[in-house]
């Protein structure tokens, strides 16, 4: 049988106001859209506010926005500071992930001089390589792989597919869905005519602690030293991180975005979709980088840019609006041309007649 | 030894019409470059005609508008009303695909718990999760991932590398390809201070019958709810699909697009190569998207779009054939002010004259 | 205990010449911002020689530019024609390898039909389908796939996770980096009304000799025939290659770049990241493409190009160094259009009063 909570109980919970009836029994979370009686919804925007009148949940996160919100229709609310957070914690609660429990499966491959920590649960057919390190309470699903050396700290789950090579350092509470890489060579050759010379790569990747990685997504090791992603950072699906690059803390990188070698990026920063950033330049802390954009230079603190080659946000709406009437704009410029001899017509038989 | 049919056996099982000699032996499929004597190929389109003067192919399957061509130089023609379609059935004929035998291979891991069909393959090193459920004739590769309660329909295919997280739900005959990844978490947080928070991802994915989709391609589970792919849409390599997402019936997806989450594509669509789609919009039925577009906006039944952001295909052609020739529109502006500056001088002179 | 050698040792290894004194001993390599005295770093380029004044490694690799520089605090130099090829070999001498020794793991599953060469390593849980073929001394890591009739050459490396699907040829010294695929289905369907039918891909991928694939990178089968990377090409992380391209010999793609179905790409170009190429297309020897660029038509031998849709990388950049400034340019259009109906009246005035 589903949890059932009362709604003060919940509002005590995520610290919260209660606005209606406490003993309101809650019995799931739901979007506000497929939430029905005995669901619990959130609303993230004032502005959102007219899709109540459609909703079915017996409750609603609110902001603190929406204190003056009156209980009508059989609705109760909860308002708190941050709602997006505090349904969050109800999802958590109502809907808890059930994990791999602890234990090596039989069929893993562990070897002996791999060091596992307290509660480490180990999947079939995960392989765990020579001088690995497993922190407690790590998860492998099956099909994981750690290489020589490498390290997976306390707390992390790394889901089926995941590599992680040689010497690598993963820290704790990371999370590192299907199929993504980390560790894989840097893309490094010496040239000599007309041959490429693979240069070794013989750095590490290192992900930091509460880091989440997205499926498919591919982090270079370094030539030399380390490509670090930083604590609290958020890389989402099929992201390429080349070698040697620099994530700062509390970054977010949103899918297929591909970062070049030797790049710095710095803190709190937000790339949207399908960026580039090229090799050996440095973006700045809390910078946001529109989707599909191409940054060609380094960008200072707190910019905001777009386009290919990215220019600031505000220059780059502008003119991308005036694109598609570049055949109008030129059109115009025939035009006044056109008038232009017209004018120098008639401007030179005006001389000729003061002449005359 | 290679299988071999009359021409007259291939012209009924295409249900084409036969030009030529009904028994002339073929005992294999060709591209028309490629093609041998004893081979059958194909012409998609009347405007490549002329490639069969080259052809060395003893038949070619072409399309009602070549009923005219008389048969020569040792060629015979089966005509009919879809040529693509009648050669991937002579394709299938004369390469019929290998595919693993059915049966558990007793390296797998199949839970106790988990239901397998009738005629299911577990390939070497797969892992079927408890409650999952198989459906008959599906075969799973070696070292493909099912997760707990997840469900794969009949006669589905899941090639090395594949991963299905817990839950979600593979319709019938479809196939997913290697290190293709279905329902890893969305990417979606609560943001608190710096920090970001994540917020549980507990809705599912669920694929439709008849879809493909392709290697290393990311199907992102919803927060809440379903991300779906309807029947018979067909997802190229490396795509990602987001969290929320709906795509439509029938559409074809190319290569390294991405869709941003809670979109809602339509049916019937067709999206070239590295499209980016942002996220809570609504591309309608039948929507063309130019390869590397950026769809910004809500798009309407049946439009043609590309660029940066996407606009109607037409404008972008014309505007984008105009975009190489900025520095000269920008020098014809500059000629041109100064041909007004001159005038407006003589004009002024001539005002200046009369006044006298 | 770590490796040391003399300078002379390793100037004498890499056929350079030695600035300085041939009796200082190097234990290490490390990049010249984190080198530490023991170490040997290198310079690539003579712009870089100010890098040197808080360098403190021991000895630097230094190009012929590079013969005037006088030994000073304690740095000894290696003068060679190409660095960077020199610093490899350093890398190599100094931080080899650790490879999986030769055998074949207990764990894993080798058709009693597959052949393997000599010295041949193949790890925990790999599979190697019947009538697969394995070069000498060719590693295959824990987790790889390889399918029926597939073959891998001499010395030739695969990461945890590589798939190659039935017989796909893999040439000899190639690289093949986590979770890449060889072999997935080409992406073609036959139309009928609203439905796509497949089109079977039963052609295969050749990877010839000293090729590198990166991880997570996908190269589609060709539906007949072959989809061609040929010798010393080497491919990023995360590259889409569609089924029947060509790409020649001595290339480099960058990562997240696709190139659609049939095209021919020549030898020794240069592809920028996330760069498209449509299909059908051919791009010649030599040919440069910018990053995130769009090629929608063949490029001849030698070009550079850049854009959407790409064009003389010159002329790309001064068009783009308008772009933003787009909304000027109307803005001066519509002041010379106000400047010109001002001088055309003032012009009909100047007429009026001459007929007066």
């Amino acid at each position: 049988m589903a949890l059932q909570k009362r709604l003060e109980e919940l509002a005590h919970l995520v610290n919260g106001r209660l606005i209606g009836r406490g003993d309101t029994v809650i019995s799931g979370v739901a979007t506000i859209e497929e939430a029905a009686p005995g669901a619990i919804t959130f609303l993230s925007d004032q502005r959102h506010l007219k899709l109540l009148a459609s909703c079915r949940a017996s409750a609603i996160v609110i902001g603190e926005w929406g204190e003056g919100v009156a209980p009508e229709g059989g609705k109760d609310y909860i308002a708190v500071k941050n709602p997006q957070l505090a349904f969050a914690a109800l999802i958590e609660l109502f809907r808890p992930a059930s994990m791999p429990a602890p234990g090596v499966h039989p069929k893993s491959e562990v070897h002996p001089r791999a060091e596992l920590g307290e509660g480490v649960s180990v999947g079939a057919f995960a392989v765990v390589e020579e001088g690995a390190r497993i922190g407690p309470r790590a998860i492998l699903f099956p099909n994981v792989y750690v290489g020589r050396n490498a390290s997976v700290g306390e707390g992390s789950v790394l889901y089926p597919g995941v590599a992680v090579r040689e010497d690598c350092v993963v820290g704790s509470r990371v999370i590192i869905h299907c199929n993504a890489v980390v560790g894989s060579d840097g893309f490094g050759y010496a040239r000599e005519g007309r041959a490429y010379h693979k240069i070794p790569q013989r750095g590490i990747v290192r992900i930091e602690d509460d880091c989440e990685i997205g499926a498919c997504a591919t982090i270079d090791r370094a030539t030399l030293g380390e490509t670090v992603i930083a604590s609290g950072t958020k890389i989402d699906n099929l992201v390429q991180i080349a070698h040697n690059v620099k994530v700062g803390r509390d970054s977010v990188i949103a899918a297929q975005t591909g970062i070049a070698g030797s790049a710095r990026i710095g803190s709190g920063v937000q790339f949207g979709g399908q960026v580039g950033v090229v090799g050996h330049i440095e973006v700045g802390d809390g910078v946001m980088i529109g989707a599909k954009s191409g940054v060609t230079n380094s960008v200072p603190d707190g910019a905001v840019v777009s386009g290919i080659p990215a220019i600031a946000h505000k220059e780059w709406l502008r003119a991308a609006a005036i694109f598609g009437k570049l055949p109008e704009l030129k059109k115009r410029i025939s035009e006044l041309k056109k008038r232009i001899s017209e004018l120098e017509k008639r401007v030179e038989e005006l001389e000729g007649n003061g002449k005359r």
